[in-house]
């Protein structure tokens, strides 16, 4: 078997094997949408993706979904085995597992699932299988950084228009619907979040919009993005609305600057957390290193928050192909908060900006 | 603390002081909506509701996200822990746990947090706190009898719509889509799934509608759903384009009978495995019992599938206020497949239907 599906397949048994495990187990997860093209949503009936180093790969899925697994790209390249309901899922999975020794799994598997395995397979001990999966997943092919660029492009666009528009004397939630519209406009399938935080309520990094009414001297934090064929966009941006209020540039200056030096830190060779504290150094040192209380950065690619964690104590390689946000923020509470964020890729001696939105401050009506 | 989430608090600490359990761990999800009124989205994060017997609760969040949690329905009623990117969030978890004994993870809580939590807490066991928190949601309080009765009548119109609409000529997608459109329309949030299924793809149950072409003498299969007011329908009828074709109509007999078998059995003190028995039993004697090769049904709530599963092996009692789906089907390859489902209530005395639409054969264009 061949094609990108039975590849990646394979490769993660030898990760496997590289790594001591005598199996890797993936439940509908966008794991599993990266293996074997198979994208179930998950739900209480196990379904299960068996990866053994030396072994054929086993998909056992509910009898009722079948025919769907024999339909997915990889199911003519596997053994698809059925469970009807009634019989016990777990005991079916214990069939294909070894008894005893190490067995990886996927990191977004239900804990009912995890807990009927650990069950079923008493003498095995259960482990993430974080660094055999999140390992490949984290390197994106050119079709995935194409499909990365594109939705980061539709973001951008997205951004553009929306500075246009009215902000004064409308909610956050008007503008945050606009965004979601404009999002999907510009090619997304749909929008997953579109956070507008203005004024104090920037203070909260997820802050849900709502009915505030956003006003003049307003900091208005937007951190967007959707699916886009499959890929996901993610983009901050903070503007203000006329003159900013008091403290705002200095606080905007720290957190570009940050960025900045998050950028320039992003090289194949160095560590994750080197991006981390390239961005921290640079806040601390203006005086706001409290007021940044999370990590610089996520990755990105079938999720929209996956490996590698951009954050002290990841001492992971980065790679070209490697992609991940960059995104400094310092929140002061009651005042307001401000974030600037964009997609990147390793490239193969620096950095690839996937955004290229405008960084300078946006003054918006 | 009263009201409806301290509430629920309380009763799943007595409840899991009754399982032998000394803690329930309870992850974004909704059981965390259920039982806090808090729904972030589950994220790589850990956000961990403990729930204690004899002890208040303790919600342990991501700094960044603790605002949000504070401004949650509960944020005030308990005591809300905040760890930084950086932390250990399963070290921080394991200060708020007994160092030992029983405790419960909520079913969905990913594989990646509960592998974190028995690392940071080896001495404890970890099982299920499924039958803690799922007997509680499964019992549902008449403001969740009415959401659901809202949501079922919203789907009942929305299929008294599509059968006067066009099949004949028109893909499987095209008539998905009108159905989505119409959950809308009638009020639904979001439409979550559509299943048609049409001729031979009726076979499958979960069928993924496509590109075919429905044509005269199809039986075609719609199971349809989705969000009303953070409730959930789900219904499936078996529509005919035109003349049914060759055997169907003894099939479609047999299915409705044995959803008559079905609903009849539903009752204070029955069994849920009675409910399935009645229907498979009916199902048997005309002949086609493989051919029925799911559970007879599943609850629903918060989640479109959650317990009670209404499946051979499930001696659960049922109880007033529980809901779930009543839904034989018979599936012959390369012909067509037959399902009627309706969302039920158990009443004080029986079974108060939620779908009200026709189970007569619609004979559609």
């Amino acid at each position: 078997m061949s094609g990108r599906y039975p590849d990646r397949v394979r490769r993660t048994a030898d990760e496997a094997a590289a790594a001591g495990l005598e199996a890797v187990l993936v439940a509908p997860s966008p794991d599993l949408a990266y293996l074997a093209g198979y994208d179930p949503p998950p739900l209480e009936r196990l379904t299960l993706l068996v990866i053994r180093p030396g072994a054929d790969a086993v998909l056992l899925v509910p009898t009722l979904e079948r025919p769907l697994a024999l339909a997915s790209p990889l199911g003519a390249d596997l053994e698809v085995v059925g469970w009807t309901d009634g019989d016990d899922p777990y005991q079916a999975a214990a069939r294909l597992l070894p008894g005893a020794g190490r067995i990886g799994a996927g990191d977004r598997m239900w804990a009912s699932h995890l807990l009927g395995l650990q069950r079923a397979v008493p003498e095995a001990s259960f482990t993430t299988a974080s660094p055999v999966i999140s390992r490949l997943r984290a390197v994106k092919d050119a079709n995935e950084l194409a499909a990365l660029a594109r939705a980061a492009r539709a973001a951008d666009e997205s951004f553009r228009q929306i500075c246009s528009t009215r902000f004064e004397g409308r909610t956050e939630q008007d503008v945050s619907h606009d965004l979601e519209d404009l999002l999907v406009r510009n090619g997304h399938r749909r929008s997953d979040f579109a956070i507008v935080a203005s004024g104090p309520n920037g203070f909260s990094p997820h802050h849900e919009p709502g009915g505030r009414t956003i006003r003049a001297r307003d900091a208005v934090v937007m951190d967007f993005g959707g699916e886009f064929g499959g890929y996901f966009s993610d983009t901050t941006r903070t503007v203000v609305v006329g003159e900013p209020p008091p403290g705002f540039p200095e606080v905007y200056d720290a957190v570009r600057a940050a960025h900045d030096a998050a950028l320039a830190a992003v090289r194949p060779g160095a560590a994750a957390q080197d991006v981390d504290r390239a961005a921290r150094h640079t806040i601390e040192l203006r005086g706001y290193g409290e007021r940044f209380f999370h990590n610089t950065g996520h990755g990105i690619g079938l999720e929209v928050h996956e490996p590698p964690w951009i954050g002290e104590g990841n001492d992971l390689v980065l790679e070209p192909g490697m992609t991940f946000s960059v995104e400094p923020g310092i929140y002061l509470e009651g005042r307001f908060g401000v974030r600037i964020e964009d997609i990147v890729a390793v490239s193969a001696d620096g950095v690839d900006r996937l955004n290229r939105s405008t960084r300078d401050l946006q003054v918006v009506d």
